[in-house]
């Protein structure tokens, strides 16, 4: 599994053969034979109907079998009784690449549950390319194939381009086809996955990318089947320095069920694929119209952004203002010009306008054309900026001359240069793609693409994390998980948790498991005051809530109180809890808590995981996670980019904490994620991060086993 | 001040005179005279400049004394040099209202700002309607009234209408002018108001909302210069049920110097705006789009939204999907459908459709119209619905048929129904917005509508606050503070400010300033151990910082050696402050800590505060804040949406908190800050919140004072 499959046969196939073929256009059996025509696909077609001799007057075949070649791909639209037959019929001619266009699989329910796993089995034991079923098809249209039945390409003739699309959703895909078309547009690849038995989102995302026609590959995702092969694939656009934009939706609860009983289920956690797309170079969009505004700007091959620091030129101030806020919001910065840049652009300028940035030329544009072009040129060419949004507000004249002065701008160097075109000649936005400028009409979408310019910039940049720290210590400790795994335990204590972190070469406080008052006492006294005592159960996770902790114990009289108060609350507050005793703990001071930890996501795998401990836990969302394994780069990237970092880098006179400790047991928590498959979930909580040179603790731990079925 | 002003002469003049009228349609000048010749103005023109006879064959007058009457309103073109002419003769004249086109005033800076103060002066002392100077002026096309010279309402025929939209920034109002007339949307009132040396933003607001014809006044905001006109114009808003819909802008203080430059700085910080527009009901956007949706949104007469519940119903499952993430991410919620809604959609939905909410009826809308219809008027008419929202992806058929469906379920009764129509024929969103029903490009954009119309259900649901807390302790208090003003103080330490917020009946710690060892032992006996010790000087605000602070000591020799340790570090640490003493403070525990405050903003005065106090003020941003006065159901709605408002509501076991003693706490706050003008800052740090029923207590306090210039 998880391997990429070469597509070649499903979407640049030399013949097709269409199962199910029809007349009636209405039926989507009737459309691939006129959409492949309309298309002028080059290779044989292949109708395949016993109750037509020749549809469109195309000669019709009664079956495969018949057929005077073996065609590469089939396209199946016969009913879903009738699916499992035809694709053993296609499999028996020796077809390698099938597309099943019929609905009633996993997204029915009921029988179609059963129907979906035979196609899968079929299809996996005879290694077919299979996209679908539940799907609009597929189109490569720079080979002028069009096996998709989306409306859009039967209304439209949508020209064939740098854009790849793949899609969970048949009707998206469409949408997409139809904005493209509108913006002027070309489609490569457009590509409905559907309920993917066999070729799935990854196969496609890294097939469109490693095409060289192909400069950005998007995509709708309701879920990902097999997460090792995303990742795989986003190396190869990686490799290949294709941008990839995802919109992934069914986010929430709710919507994940809506998504369930649209496609068939697909678990994991949101928040872990936004990590992962971070991670592996995954440009994620948050609605709609960004999606089709980023293959706009990929598609018209803008550059990356050298960096964040955006320069502005309008002619409105109130845009001017308006976008410098912006700026901040999306994480950007505003560029400070060079004086020389500053001096140049006022030379020009009208008089109630602003040489500064943002750059407000006024009405300049209706007057004086060259002059903008100058302001924008001096912009473009100053050291001091990255990235440029010229906006125009119900600008009606000179629109040629504009573009002009716009593209000879961009073409100074490499920095992305965009164009907000609002309200005026409806000419502008065509004119500027024409002329290969991106441009919208809104200054909040402009300037969420110049964002994407420079996320993908960072993404170019930045080296893959090289192999995590060595597992020799993940090893010994993986190995204490699995025996007990193997003793069938569902979770172990905080004494036995803590061996296996000490094993796995995270430090951990001092402690001693006392089995009565005395030895508690005797454990304090060794440990030295002040102590904590926590009750140790496997079946108590919330111990504080139990009763079970007591702090700053400092005789040995506090102790034995506390030993047996301990008990007490703890057998009320869960009778039938397995106590392996009393936990006897060094207090540490000074320390900084977070909470370290690992997960396993039903679509990713182990997670590994860093927040802010103690109260702040429960009131802040204050967690970073990644996909194991985690480098040191990510592990750093993670604490660099939580809330509570001002307490860990020495705010407001607190020593600085030791955050490369941090780092190292997140690397360690990746190892041990990786070499332990028998471990379901580990919380440290609180880690206690000493101040800097001192280390960090694992005070408390907690781990949950995965339980094999018999 | 702070009066709205009756702007009938400005906005319906029965006659209008021309400063600096000019045959140049280039020059702003030469536009009025065919700007309201092409909008049919009924009264008369007079244009005034003594080198022509004539312009465009109306006769022209050399000076505004020859005039046959005295206009209503005069426009006035002229240079910057010679305004303050103008306006003189114009106010002897008799002329009451006048629009100051011409730029050179404080935007400028240097000379311009004097320039400014003098014609601010003249206008105060005759009580002109003054709008500008440096604007693009006034319209109201109701009364075919066009004095704004935007290019928008030159190149178009603008219908009349119910959008009333001010602007402080020209260009910006030609822009709103250019999209509503793009989507058939009629103009009211366009207003640029410019600098504002007389009429402002707030009585345009007010003027308009007050106008039978108006449905919606939005606007386009840099800072507002009166804020208590503002709130009173959302007040008459808010009586003539009109919604307000606000873009502010120059949020940061990047942008807000950029504000400054364009039309004269405002201050004020961002997040009192905010909290600003939420108290007096007016709807802050967050982008431009948005802005022009729900002018859209209300001039349709969209009817507000009785609760969050969104029904959803689509031809395509993935928009379905998507569209139940944003509603979550909205703060809105997924209606669950009854039973009955369910089994009647599900007698028309086609086979691999959902009769769920959100309902997919997949392509039936290209067939079967008439069944989208019932599916629709199914979902108004569950009761566990209150707003819809209605989705077509690439639907190129039937668009008469849809939009008469829609229209008869929309008029079934007042809840909300919106469209989303993407990427299918062009002719929808006319046809939809023709029929009353507001139509976006984008579910998201119609999401966002639809929360609009939540919000604007609950404004007009909410009962303004009534009066606060009786001022009779607020007096006393306000008392001491003026006194320590009178007394040149800057600031009051810890024992001087809790003893202002005792007076004001907030309760305080127990606290004893001592002036020596022997005296901070009596003290601590006197209290009860253990107890705390903190430095008290009005000049080391950071106590901790200065190692200010030891907590819980419990024996005498331990008060005795934390005393002198404070003391040796106050001095090192700031050798010239006064320090008042050693305070011996009562230690509470079992609180949860707050910080509670008093801050006044540069735009709207005072300011009450309530955030996360302890370590979790640092790293979380967790203030709520409120423009005062502040009621009770405003200060319960502050404490309510604090992030940390689970440490107060008794989650994971902890006792619930004594949230009204909080309240009460704001609400003291919020009297004080009105009768203490002098009370510059206080923070209250921490409130140390006690189980229920048991009160809060502020623990440590600081006053800062208003310094009068002599």
């Amino acid at each position: 599994m998880s391997e990429l499959r070469d597509l070649t046969p499903l979407l640049k196939p030399r013949s097709i053969a269409i199962l199910g073929a029809t007349p009636d256009h209405r039926r989507v059996g009737g459309r691939p034979l006129p959409f492949l025509t309309k298309y002028a696909f080059p290779g044989a077609i292949y109708p395949v109907n016993p109750k037509h001799q020749a549809i469109d007057g195309v000669r019709c075949y009664a079956n495969v079998g018949e057929l005077p070649e073996t065609p590469d791909m089939a396209i199946i639209a016969v009913p879903a009784a009738r699916v499992l037959d035809a694709v053993r019929d296609c499999q028996d001619a020796g077809i390698p690449a099938m597309t099943v266009y019929t609905s009633g699989f996993a997204e029915m329910g009921g029988e179609g549950v059963a129907l979906e796993r035979a196609l899968k089995d079929m299809v996996a034991e005879k290694g077919s390319l299979l996209c679908g079923p539940n799907c609009q098809g597929v189109a490569n249209l720079n080979d002028r194939m069009c096996a998709n039945f989306s409306t859009t390409l039967g209304y439209d003739d949508v020209a064939a381009g740098p854009v790849a699309f793949v899609s969970q959703s048949g009707l998206f895909a469409g949408i997409v086809a139809a904005d493209c078309h509108a913006r002027g547009l070309g489609i490569g690849y457009l590509v409905s996955t559907g309920n993917e038995v066999g070729v799935d989102f990854a196969d496609v995302l890294a097939y469109a990318a490693a095409d060289d026609r192909i400069r950005v590959v998007a995509g709708y995702m309701e879920g990902v089947r097999d997460a090792e092969k995303l990742r795989k694939a986003a190396l190869v656009a990686r490799a290949h320095g294709k941008p990839v934009v995802i919109l992934k939706v069914g986010r929430g609860a709710e919507s994940a069920a809506a998504a369930a009983s649209h496609t068939g289920a697909m678990a994991g956690s949101y928040e872990v694929y936004r990590a992962a797309f971070r991670q592996w170079g995954i440009i994620e969009v948050d609605d709609i119209t960004e999606l089709f505004d980023l293959v706009e700007l990929f598609s018209l091959g803008a550059p990356s952004s050298p960096g964040d620091r955006i320069g502005i030129v309008t002619n409105s101030g109130g845009i001017g203002v308006f976008s410098a806020d912006k700026v901040g919001e999306l994480g950007l910065r505003m560029a400070v010009f060079s004086p020389e840049t500053r001096d140049a652009i006022a030379e020009r300028i009208p008089e109630f306008g602003s040489p500064q940035n943002p750059v407000d030329f006024t009405l300049q544009a209706f007057s004086d054309p060259a002059s903008v072009g100058w302001h924008i040129r001096h912009v473009v060419l100053d050291p001091n900026v990255d990235a440029v949004m010229v906006f125009f507000g119900v600008q009606m004249l000179n629109v040629a001359e504009l573009v002009e002065e716009i593209k000879q701008a961009a073409a100074l160097n490499d920095k992305p240069v965009v164009v907000c075109w609002m309200r005026g000649d409806p000419e502008g936005p065509k004119a500027f793609r024409a002329a290969g400028i991106p441009c919208f009409d809104d200054p909040l979408r402009a300037l969420k693409a110049l964002r994407a310019l420079v996320t993908q910039g960072r993404i170019a940049a930045t080296a893959l994390d090289g192999e995590p720290v060595s597992a020799t210590s993940a090893t010994a400790a993986a190995a204490r998980v699995a025996e007990a795994a193997g003793a069938r335990l569902t979770s172990l204590g905080e004494q036995a948790a803590k061996a296996v972190l000490a094993e796995a070469g995270v430090p951990v406080t001092r402690s001693v498991l006392a089995g009565d008052a005395d030895a508690a006492v005797a454990a304090a006294e060794k440990i030295g005051y002040p102590v904590a005592l926590k009750v140790d159960s496997p079946d108590i996770a919330h111990k504080t809530e139990a009763g079970g902790v007591v702090l700053g114990l400092d005789t040995a009289a506090a102790v034995r109180r506390a030993h047996d108060r301990i008990m007490t609350r703890a057998r009320a507050y869960a009778p039938d809890a397995r106590i392996e005793g009393i936990g006897v703990h060094e207090m540490v001071s000074g320390a900084v808590e977070l909470i370290v930890g690992i997960k396993r996501d039903d679509a990713f795998g182990p997670v590994v995981l860093v927040g802010a401990g103690g109260t702040l836990v429960e009131v802040m969302k204050d967690v970073e996670l990644r996909v194991a394994p985690v480098g040191r780069a990510e592990a750093e990237a993670m604490v660099g980019a939580l809330k509570c970092l001002p307490l860990l880098t020495g705010a407001r006179g607190r020593p600085r904490a030791d955050i490369a400790a941090v780092v190292d047991v997140i690397e360690r928590l990746s190892a041990l994620a990786l070499a332990a498959p028998a471990l379901k979930e580990l919380d440290i909580n609180p880690l206690m991060v000493m101040p800097e040179g001192e280390g960090a603790r694992a005070a408390d731990a907690l781990i949950t086993l995965v339980v094999e079925e018999e």
